[in-house]
C-alpha cells in the first residue's frame, strides 16, 4: 500500500504543474529526512473502512457506560509509530490531529520507551506525590530541564497542574489575587475580608472578571468556560459569570493581502476591548486580566496580526489588567517557535502563559510579581504529576536535538504552500487558507462538507480534525517533515479531485 | 533503630495497664501480618531534624521558581516503601498522611512495579490518548476491571477526569443539564438558549446553584471553590457565586455518647438545608444539587449520622435536587468500604459520586439519568489518563486480594482504641477523637499547639496531617496494620508524655 502510494505520488508529480513539481522534488528528499524519525511508518495502510468492525464492537461496550458518541475508533497504541495512528482493526493512518494536538514527538517514541525502562525512573510512575508539600528530589532540577528551558522571555515562575482547564483556572486565581494586592496597596487583610469570603461574598470575594473573545475556547470547567465562546454546545444548561466579551477580529486570508482592512477590523475589535474594560468598571464589575488565544483553535483558527496582540498588550497595561496568553493549543513549538505569541516581539512580556497538551503537564508561566504571597493559595492535592515533567524532559531534549522547531517551520512551509496551491484548484472546496509553522487550517463550504472531507480521508487513511464550524485544522506531531506533508496533499488531493 | 523501638515498645507494654496490653498481644501478631506488606520497612529510622539540611537547600532552590512554603520537606520516592516515607537527608517515616491520602497500597508496591516492567504497558504511559475521540482497546475493559468493579450500588456509569476539582466541575455540570432537561421536559433546544449561552446570559447559562455546607472542601477550581468553605485562604480575593450554603452539623464525640443533642442539630442543619433550597427557588436561583462529604475533611473532619445523610438524601429528592457525594478524599476504601456513603444505607442511592487521589484517577459514577445527552457535552482532551486506570485495575486487585477493606475496619479499630486511650490519659492534648475505619482524627486545644504535635511527631519518625483549625487527622495507606498503629501509638504517647 505505501508503494502504491509513492508511485501514486510521483506519477501525479509528474503529471502536475511546475508549483507542484517543487512537491516532487521535495519528495526525493524524503530518505534524509527519514533517518530523524527512523520508527515512523513509510505510509498509510488501510484494510476496512473506519471505524471497522472491531471499533464499532467497542463502541458499543463502551456505550453501555458512557456517552461514547464522540468515539471516532478505537486505536492500537501499541502498533502505533511516529506520525502513524493505527486502529484496533489494524488499519494505519497518517494523523495530522494527533490528539487535538497533544502528541509532541509522535507515537512510541524510542527516547521515551527507553526513559521509561530505565529502573531509576519506575518510582515517578507509581509514586505520586502531593507536590506542593512533599516534592521529589529531582523536582526543581525536572523543571529547569523541561518547562524552564522553554520559558517565555521574562516570566521566571513556573507552576505545573493535572490539566488544561485546572491551569487556565489557577492563572485566573493568581491574577485575581494580584489584583486584589495591588488595590490593597499592602498585605493585611481585614476581619470582614476573612469573612465575607468564606459565604462567596464581597469583599472578601470582590466581583472580578476576566475579560475574554467572542470565539476564543479556554477550557470547560466553570471559571474557564466563562471565558470559552466558542460552541453553544460547550456552554449551554451551565450557570456562567457576568464577564465582558470582546469581539475577536474577523481576517481575510492570505492576510498579506488584506493589510488594511484587517487593520480596520483589528481597530474595531481593539476599540471595544477599551470600552468593555471601561463598561465594567462602571458597573464595579473590574476587569483584572484579559485572556487570549495566540490562534483561535477550537473556534475555527482565527488568525490576529501580531500588530494587533502588540496593541492588545499595551491595553492591558494601560488599564492595569493582567495579560494572560493561553497557549495550551498553540505551545510547544508547531507554530515554528516554542509559544507562538513570542512571534509577536513583544517589548514587554506577558504577564501570564498557560500550557497543556503537548507539554504533557498543565501549568503556567508568570512574572514574579504574581506570584501568591503565602502559601496554599495556588494549590491542590497533586499540582501536576512527576512522570510528566521527567517525560517532558526528555521530549524537549529531543526537540532540541533534532531542531524540531526549524522542522515545524519547514514542514509547515510545504503544508501552507500545498495547501494554497489546492485552494486555487478547488476553490469551491478550500478558502482562506492560513496558518504558521504546522498549525495550518482551511475553511470548507458548510459543516456537511467538511465532515465529509474529514470522513473521505480518514477512509483513505489520514486523520484531520475540525475546527469552528467550517473549518479543517492541522495539528501534526513536531516530527511530521515535508514528505508526510506531501504524502498528505498527494491523498488530499486526490479526495478533492473526486468530491462529489 | 527500629530494633530500638520495638523493644521500647514492648517495655512499654509491659508497663502499662491492661487496655494497653491488648496493643501488646496485637503487636506480638506483628510477624503474621508482615508477611502481607513484605515490602515494608520495619520501622522509622531518623538521621536528621526534618526538614534535614538537604531538604532546606532544595527549598531554597524550588522557592526561586514558586512560592515553595507549603513544602514540608524532600523526599526519596525510591526509597521510600510501603508506608515508610524516605527523605533526602535519609530519615525514615512511617507515614500516617500518605500524600494527603492519595496513595492506596503504600510506597512502590511490588505489584506496580511489575505492571511497568511489563513491556505491554509500556504504551499506556508514553502514548496518552484523547480518550473522548480515540480510547486504546482496552478502555472499556480497564474501567470494568477497576472502577466498574467497586462502582456504588445503582450507579452504572463513569467517566473520568484528571484530578478532584475537575471530577465536581464535571459532575456539577452533568447535573446542570439534567436539571435543565427536566424543566424542559423535551430535547429541543431553543434558538433564544442557544445564542444567549454563547453570551454567559440565561436562559442559555440559567441561574442554576449548587448547595454546598460550611466547612465542606470540594476543590479549587472556580465552581469548586464557590462550594468550598474550609478556609480562608482557599477563598480569599477570587470572585464567586451566590450560591446557598447550608450549616453542617457540629457534633459531640463519641457520637454514641450524644445520641440525642447530636440528633438536633443534625434536625437542625437539615431544616436550613430546606429553607435555602426555598429562599432560593423564590430568588429565582435553583437549586439543581447538593454536595456532600461523607466525612468533611479539609474542613476538620466533621462527622455526621448515617441518619442525617438519608435525611438529606430525602431532602434532594423531594426538592427534585441531584444529590452528589463527594467522595475525593474518603473514597478508595479507608474508612473499611469502599465507599465511605456505603455505611449509610441509602434506599435510593447517590447520584453522582466523585473520587480521586486514592483512585489515582479522577472522576465520578452516576446514575443513568444523568448521562449527557449528546457527545461533547462533558469532556476535554484527556479526559483522565488510561495509564491511571491500569494502575488502578492493578491497585483494586491488590485491595480485594489481600482483604484490604476488612484491614481498614482492624488497623482502624487498634487506631481508634489507642487514641480513645491516649484522650482519657492527655484530655488537656487530645480531645473530640473520632473515626470510621483509619479515617481518623482527634483534636488539640488550638493551631500552635497541633502544629507542634505534629513537628515533633516527624522528628520521632511519623509523619501526620493537620485539617480545621485544631485538628490532627489520619490518612494512612489501605496497607497500615494493626502493628503500625500500634508503633505510631506508642511514639506518640512518649511524645504526649513529654509535652511541655
Amino acid at each position: 500500500m505505501a508503494s502504491m502510494l509513492l508511485s501514486r505520488q510521483l506519477t501525479c508529480c509528474l503529471q502536475q504543474n511546475s508549483r507542484l513539481l517543487v512537491f516532487g522534488h521535495r519528495y526525493i528528499s524524503q530518505a534524509a529526512a527519514k533517518i530523524d524519525v527512523d520508527f515512523d511508518y513509510d505510509g498509510p495502510l488501510m484494510k476496512t473502512e473506519v471505524p471497522g468492525p472491531r471499533s464499532r464492537e467497542l463502541m458499543k461496550k463502551l456505550n453501555g457506560i458512557q456517552n461514547a458518541e464522540a468515539v471516532h475508533f478505537f486505536c492500537n497504541y501499541e502498533e502505533s509509530r511516529g506520525n502513524y495512528l493505527v486502529d484496533v482493526d489494524g488499519n494505519r493512518m497518517l494523523d495530522l490531529y494527533s490528539q487535538i494536538s497533544s502528541i509532541p514527538i509522535g507515537y512510541s517514541h524510542p527516547s521515551l520507551i527507553k526513559l521509561l525502562q530505565q529502573p531509576q525512573n519506575l518510582s515517578a510512575f507509581i509514586n505520586r506525590p502531593a507536590l506542593g508539600i512533599l516534592p521529589p528530589e529531582n523536582f526543581t532540577e525536572k523543571l529547569k530541564e523541561s518547562l524552564l528551558s522553554v520559558a517565555p522571555k521574562g516570566l521566571s515562575q513556573v507552576v505545573t497542574m493535572s490539566c488544561g482547564s485546572c491551569s487556565n483556572e489557577n492563572a485566573f486565581k493568581a491574577i485575581f489575587m494580584w489584583y486584589r494586592n495591588k488595590e490593597r496597596g499592602h498585605n493585611s487583610v481585614t476581619k470582614e475580608e476573612l469573612e465575607s469570603c468564606m459565604i462567596n461574598q464581597p469583599p472578601g470575594c470582590p466581583d472580578y472578571a476576566m475579560l475574554s473573545f467572542m470565539g476564543g475556547f479556554h477550557g470547560r470547567t466553570l471559571g474557564c468556560l466563562a471565558t470559552t465562546h466558542s460552541k453553544a454546545i460547550h456552554k449551554l444548561d451551565i450557570p456562567s459569570l457576568d464577564w465582558p466579551i470582546a469581539p475577536f477580529p474577523r481576517l481575510k486570508y492570505p492576510l498579506e493581502d488584506f493589510v488594511k482592512e484587517n487593520q480596520q477590523e483589528e481597530a474595531r475589535c481593539l476599540e471595544e476591548v477599551e470600552d468593555l474594560i471601561v463598561k465594567y468598571r462602571k458597573k464595579k464589575k473590574i476587569v483584572a486580566g484579559i485572556i487570549v488565544e495566540p490562534i483561535q483553535s477550537e473556534g475555527g483558527d482565527n488568525h490576529a496580526s501580531d500588530d494587533f496582540f502588540r496593541k492588545l498588550r499595551d491595553i492591558a497595561r494601560k488599564h492595569g489588567c493582567a495579560f494572560l496568553v493561553d497557549e495550551v493549543q498553540t505551545g510547544g513549538g508547531c507554530t515554528g517557535k516554542f509559544w507562538a505569541h513570542e512571534h509577536w516581539g513583544l517589548d514587554d512580556p506577558a504577564d501570564v502563559v498557560t500550557f497543556s497538551k503537548k507539554m504533557m503537564t498543565g501549568g503556567f508561566f508568570h512574572k514574579e510579581e504574581f506570584r501568591p504571597n503565602a502559601p496554599y493559595r495556588i494549590f491542590n492535592t497533586w499540582l501536576g504529576d512527576p512522570s510528566k515533567n521527567l517525560m517532558l524532559a526528555e521530549v524537549i531534549k529531543v526537540i532540541k536535538t533534532e531542531d524540531l522547531l526549524n522542522n515545524a517551520t519547514h514542514a509547515g512551509k510545504a503544508l501552507l504552500t500545498g495547501l494554497l496551491d489546492l485552494q486555487a484548484r478547488y476553490p469551491h472546496l478550500i478558502s482562506r487558507v492560513r496558518g504558521r509553522g504546522t498549525f495550518c487550517s482551511f475553511d470548507t463550504p458548510n459543516d456537511a462538507t467538511r465532515n465529509k472531507l474529514i470522513t473521505i480521508a480518514r477512509n483513505k487513511g489520514v486523520v484531520l480534525g475540525g475546527c469552528g464550524d467550517r473549518s479543517i485544522r492541522f495539528r501534526p506531531t513536531l516530527i511530521f517533515k515535508d514528505h508526510h506533508a506531501h504524502l498528505f496533499l498527494n491523498i488530499f488531493s486526490d479526495i478533492l479531485a473526486n468530491f462529489k
